[in-house]
């Protein structure tokens, strides 16, 4: 059977996604009998088109590369009454897609409109697959059960760490472990930049730099003050802990006050600075943080080098299992789009 | 739906599983609707015990702890005609277990007797889970294609990195990605070994030590010849490369030339000797080699300490994924045996 997939945002992920439909169609049918369509692409700024029969996904690349709208999408199949000018919510609820893949730009203060548009999909018995933080940090249990009682599914695999194996890693793979802490590097900015200090450039001209390669945003509070990786741990301890943490519960210090001065002693030492984001039971429930560690040169995340992300999870039956891979990029994030469109592919029959 | 299980060989990770099994009872039924019966153990030294209204584990563990067979078994149901004295075929063959556990002791060279209890598992419509390697590293294919004709599953999660995820992450999370070569350190002991020997030991002592702990077999050959990593070198290129390879295209050199002063002096340039197995896809074909190699230590494997194992697989969609995590263990295998039933409960319903 083909899976009808409408995606909301056409931006870096959404592209990625297609770019990597077209390149695996046949060896997605020959080895897990899985075939796609895109049935409608909304976004805010490059327009949208839907037809119930299925979008030429060339086409709509090539549009967008050249500065052109969706709207000026040819469709060659014919009587199919093509929708144009849905916004998204209008695309959500009237195009015949399955799987909503809710691409749009992420606000983890509000969580919206992202919060809006998974609503919508549960409520009309459509899947959700996103890579934005936001839902996923701020409602997470909220929209499990709604996305249950409608009998559909909330993937977020690229949420954390891009399309690397975590989420779906821990609830297949490792399935029948129980975590007991999670340990990693998660946002893979500031630990370029603190791998580029090293090296003897000062903050400030790391932080530009890391701009220019479009690691970091024109205001990079939200990677260098540790939010990002604050959203990140928020999800973890949701989906893989079954713990309700909240913002509040996260102590979070970003890495605006290591120097290249301590940068320096720490590698005389022997150890070496990292942002690490921590989320442990104890007794008392449990302690999360996001905050710069000195770890020693002997730790398996003191040698995560560049804007690569790691992840130990410390399991009951397993002892710690670490899994390091990239954080981010074109291909890596919309690979985490497929991997959980074909989670649900293996899972739901029709 | 209960699955049925029979265990042949009830050794280590025999036990290891039947202990995950009892403490996990309740955490796999809730949260994967899963449901175990081990109906069948057959041990050629331990005797052997069938009941199709299921076992008793906990009173099977304690008869071998207190160095009983089980054929002193006491069952508890009535008119059960429990089977004693069978030996690992007739239990293949007359239990009315759905799953086979082939658990029985590893021979590298011929495989047997667990090829013959594959065989006679698919040939009788049952699947097989093992983390014995012979089976996989000799008859791959052969025994894949018997299996897929009998519409069962041959799941060997267990033979490379004992329940670290490795097989299923391959086809799971990472499914859709190509892998184009595979790097890891995928023997512990000779990993212990050359970490010790850092710490200045000699190779014979420590050799003498991994012997005493357990790590390295009376006859070692296996382990620092580069054998038992050659076994899981050619799994992986025929399970996730698709390439039937033989041992006689693997190069392979063990540790036993590494001196100590070789150590030292890698120690003196910042690099340190591991042992690393490598298959990478080349121009004329699959390159694929099991010999120490000195890397430097900002290599992500250089830092793999003890007995640890860790595989990088590189690919088109994420660039490189690494997982570390334990090679060995009571429970770490056992929990393999677990994930590759639990892999079949979720594809498989009934």
């Amino acid at each position: 059977m083909k899976r009808r997939i409408a995606l909301i945002g056409f931006g870096t992920v959404g592209q990625g996604f297609c770019e990597i439909l077209l390149q695996k169609e046949q060896l997605l049918n020959e080895k897990y009998g899985f075939e796609a369509e895109i049935v409608a692409i909304s976004d805010t700024l490059k327009g949208s088109i839907s037809c119930k029969k299925g979008l030429d996904i060339q086409q709509c690349i090539d549009l967008v590369n050249n500065g052109q709208k969706l709207d000026e999408y040819k469709c060659e199949h014919g009587n199919c009454e093509c929708g144009r000018d849905w916004d998204s919510l209008a695309t959500i609820q009237n195009s015949n897609a399955d799987i909503i893949c809710e691409l749009a730009y992420t606000d983890v203060k509000t969580g919206q409109p992202a919060i809006t548009h998974c609503k919508t999909a549960f409520k009309n018995g459509k899947h959700i697959v996103t890579s934005n933080k936001g839902p996923a940090a701020l409602q997470y249990s909220e929209l499990k059960k709604l996305a249950e009682k409608n009998k559909v599914k909330f993937m977020i695999e690229g949420t954390v760490m891009s399309g690397s194996p975590v989420i779906n890693l821990a609830e297949g793979p490792l399935a029948g472990c129980t975590i007991s802490a999670i340990k990693g590097i998660l946002n893979g900015t500031t630990n370029y930049m603190l791998t580029e200090m090293e090296k003897g450039m000062g903050y400030a001209e790391v932080l530009k730099k890391a701009q220019e390669l479009g690691y970091a945003e024109a205001d990079p509070t939200g990677d260098v003050e540790g939010f990002d990786a604050m959203a990140k741990v928020i999800i973890l301890a949701n989906v893989l802990m079954d713990v309700p943490l909240g913002a509040g519960a996260v102590h979070r210090e970003g890495i605006t006050k290591i120097t290249s001065e301590m940068i320096e002693s720490a590698k005389n030492e022997n150890t070496r600075w990292k942002l690490i984001s921590t989320i442990e039971k104890t007794e008392n429930g449990i302690a999360a943080s996001v905050k710069p560690e000195k770890l020693a040169l002997t730790d398996p995340l003191a040698n995560i080098m560049g804007a690569t992300n790691a992840l130990t999870f410390s399991t009951d039956l397993l002892g710690d299992v670490t899994i390091v891979g990239a954080g981010a990029g074109k291909l890596e994030t919309g690979f985490s789009i497929l991997t959980d469109i074909l989670a649900i592919h293996r899972q739901i029959k029709n």
